[in-house]
């Protein structure tokens, strides 16, 4: 069916991917991931991101997000995010219920926290002592949910007052690999080389068909967390067809290549679009999504051949997104629509 | 001990409600409730409330405001209040960890909220549909946690948004009794006859031991409510003594008496104050909070002989609070050492 | 890699399944369920269970029971099972955590319980009133984890004894189709049509790769179920690669061959074994499950060669599971090592 | 009003009580419990627990329960308890809603578990890994729902065991002064030094107004509990007025001279009881509660001129509970109506 820029879960499967799949058809094998497959995949997350990282495949990023807190927290603590993240606006509550935690969503630019922000509302919080709860995780999206990269550096400046201040820093990468492929950084030194202590690692918004990782890098969060695991209903019984996704995934950087596509085809289309006088791009656009206000009359006509999604139907905003497998004709063919020239290269 | 302008729950017990904790110490009676004690009370409660309300005590006022809001929720649902509710900023995050929902705190005037603020947060939780919560509540102070006062008129206006947007309107009533003293109100009319669907009524700040209630409008919201009222830890196995003390409050408005003191004492100072030069009142005074901007020198002076609390450092803000038992005298021992003249009445 | 008998989650995915997924890989299709693969597995599953029903994809067998669980309870309510339950057992008392609800495990016959067993507990807890919790779900699982199959006409009993008392019936599903195929029964004769109220309905154990679905009867059951569906981690992205494993399944009765098969080759294993004198057959082998007492040494040669799961180690009894790819060779190669001959069919 | 068998919390404040109550009305103190009557309590604590228990006042003892299972655990883990206990059977179940976790109640013996019960559901539990739960606490009741009591040796082989398999020992202590009295032995002797790790320490049953308490022996258990204290709806405000009702409790040993008088009563119930030829005594009378079988006409007589309870109408098996306040008098009266000689002392 017609490809869009709607999101990058209404992609299929890359074919690599889909191969992978097959490939591990075979036979029987042990379930709940004591398998070949699951052994080759955290050995490959092992090299990724150092020898003590500890892998738990999950069936998608809500519950990578989701169980990741819960193994930081306890009830009467507190989480802070900014007020674009995925935690806080779409995932239904699920950090608030499965935690019980009180989420503090802030202030962001382009979804991105400053440590003021974050100081600020950490010492306001903690000045009522018990009587408030007590601020022990800081979570952040690479990039953020606007699309917007943090450099190794503004997430290690995070990371030290976080582990200065007897909080934990977890990074939802549902879309890591677009900021990686764009900094032209590994994953790890996106993330876990940075200063994160949980990683939410992503894999459906690239080409999987399901499937994310939680990446543990201080083992004492991981403590029984195969209980938490299974009894937050994310341990898959045939386990080898999450983690056999991972494999070209990882072994012959399918990421890499996924991403930088996707990459690649929004900033052309942003480039295109920059052209237009009445369309005016809400954030830099550094991976592969575009956020811009449209001419209302141009929304609507669009979208009748090339769906997206309206984020903000008062401001005329507009979310544009790429998957793995748009083309350069895509962009061209969206272009043309809009009235704009396609990009020389 | 020497009283203080620190909080009305520095003060104890009034003397109308320990007599009638003595007299209700007598023999044996039925625990949990059926008796007769805790049926004249729910009595009570009905005459100032209407016959077809349900009353339920609980201990305090967090377990008030907790099992209002659990009654009227599930997990993906979302409560709106105000970003200085009680339940947002000083109840160590139960209402999320016991309800599971997101509570989004919004922007405020002296505490209370206004439609458009309301409207706006909900049209904008509920653009989502089922990937974001589904806004269930709205919760406001009675008065504000600034000392403010909501009209019949403004809850009214809530009220009416609310029922007619799937919504039920939770009021935290804990100071209730200064509210409705400084209006000339009857309790029902400064808050259930404006349209609150469920009330938590205080007491403790205004003279009880300990103790609050629950006062359900909606017979359909107290469904099984017996259950949940256990499960919660509320329900009391000598429940004679915390009815008991409703009797007076109630019956011979103990409440008005010591609310009226409260607020009078509250005034006096409030006047004083504003004779100083480098004293700010934040708020209007319309009950027993006083929030006001101080010189620093002058807050660690007051503070030996008079204990209060800054409620926020940075800006020297200060907080008092007036208690049933406080008098003329204590403000005018308070006043001379701020060094104005006490207010002529 | 070589066939077992330890669980039917050791195999992997059938090909009219694995064939199903490639189809569906096509282009972009809408994300979270409103796609073609979607629309046309729902209409299957109406034809299979009626018009009225409500269906919902999630990821696993633990995700089905808890989140239907979720949908018919309240913390204070309690939910009676047999005491070999999957979800009092098995399911790291997800059932218990995210209901918040008691779970009674009452003695069964096979895994099956009796009315005057239910009734008797229900009795039990009901006579405390608001002291103890008030039962709500009978929950009950066909067949049984040890094989053994509810007839329509025991399942009616417990229903109607549900119906009047203000209790739902929900039966756990996840092998739902061996009992069917076993009974030449519909999937709704042996379930809803009975009078089950709410259905967990298997795959994965049946030749999917990953994926159940829930079956609500009662749509006031399925009231806001969309939001509980994505806050308990349940609502997949790309939700067309769960459907589509159902479009083949349903529309080619892959799950009666599938079901059939595994229960053809468990009945062969079990007349072979019950010709050895000390091997004891502990239940009727009605489905794909022997559970059976063995002499120590053999288990622990036999295990070395054809893995399959020590129940209680005590007892020396074993569970052999046969999957859909199981063939007759596997159970005679199996029987030889037994030292058994292979029944004439 | 009428004294009667019906239970400890049918009697109210004991006079000493009283008198704590009134005295501690003076003035303003800090709320939260920064106030000299807390700090006095929890001295006397010390002095019965040793110097490095923690103290913490919560309201009742459903709460003092709950709180203590909270702390001890996260929610995949289990809680292994008698099948009398008051956490599973009259507690609307707070237990499993509040921790999550997986009740296990075990046959028992007049409530008492043995070491070989536990054990076995332990390791049975144990026996599926991460499948299951993990055992976590063992709760005991002292003395048990049924009157009896855990001698301290019996403790301690259950402490033992407790902490070579990775559990913490909990014991229910609301009516643990009964126990106390009758043992002839401290508090600490009959609890804490037997190997108790958490205790939840009664009043309520024994004569106080409302208020119970809960003793950490184990720091690192009472880690962040301020904060779980508050948010589990259990730090009361007016602090003081829980606290000064230990002080003559403990400093004046209050608690032992109630305890004493409810035991003696009941002893001499039990004694005339015995006399009757169709009443069976069901188990040893060691503390202030009686278990017996009646002929059914009998307990519909005497139930009106003395309330108790019918515990378990099938067996006719009605349930005496003495209170500090009853009298040789009540048991004269009673004794009288059944028909038996009162019992020479």
């Amino acid at each position: 069916m017609q490809r869009t820029f709607a999101s990058d879960n209404y992609s299929g499967v890359c074919p690599e991917v889909m191969e992978a799949l097959q490939q591990a058809n075979t036979g029987h094998v042990s379930g709940y991931g004591n398998d070949p497959f699951t052994n080759e995949a955290k050995q490959l997350f092992a090299e990724e991101f150092g020898p003590d990282c500890q892998v738990y495949f999950v069936y998608n990023g809500t519950a990578a997000n989701v169980l990741s807190l819960r193994a930081m927290t306890r009830s009467y603590h507190s989480i802070v995010c900014s007020e674009h993240s995925h935690i806080y606006i779409h995932e239904t509550g699920a950090a608030q219920s499965h935690t019980g935690c009180k989420v503090m969503a802030l202030p962001s630019h382009d979804g991105k926290l400053s440590l003021e922000t974050v100081q600020h509302a950490v010492e306001r919080e903690s000045y009522w002592g018990h009587h408030a709860t007590k601020p022990k995780v800081l979570s952040i999206t690479q990039p953020t949910e606007l699309g917007v990269i943090y450099t190794p550096d503004e997430v290690k400046t995070l990371a030290d007052y976080c582990h200065n201040n007897d909080l934990y820093l977890h990074m939802d990468g549902c879309r890591l690999f677009n900021a990686a492929a764009s900094l032209d950084l590994s994953l790890a030194e996106a993330s876990t080389e940075a200063g994160v202590d949980v990683l939410s690692f992503g894999g459906t918004k690239n080409g999987l068909m399901f499937g994310e990782a939680i990446v543990f890098l201080r083992p004492e969060l991981a403590h029984e967390f195969d209980y938490l695991h299974k009894e937050s209903l994310q341990l898959a019984s045939k386990m080898r067809f999450i983690a056999a996704q991972y494999i070209p995934f990882l072994k012959d950087k399918i990421w890499h290549k996924n991403a930088s596509q996707a990459n690649r085809i929004a900033r052309l289309l942003a480039q295109g679009l920059s052209q237009h006088p009445e369309i005016d791009i809400s954030f830099p656009v550094q991976t592969n999504q575009i956020f811009a206000t449209f001419p209302p009359s141009l929304i609507e006509e669009l979208n009748v051949t090339f769906p997206f999604y309206t984020w903000n139907d008062t401001l005329h905003q507009v979310r544009l997104v790429t998957s793995f497998d748009n083309t350069e004709e895509d962009a061209q063919h969206f272009l043309e629509k809009v009235g704009v020239t396609f990009p020389i290269k």
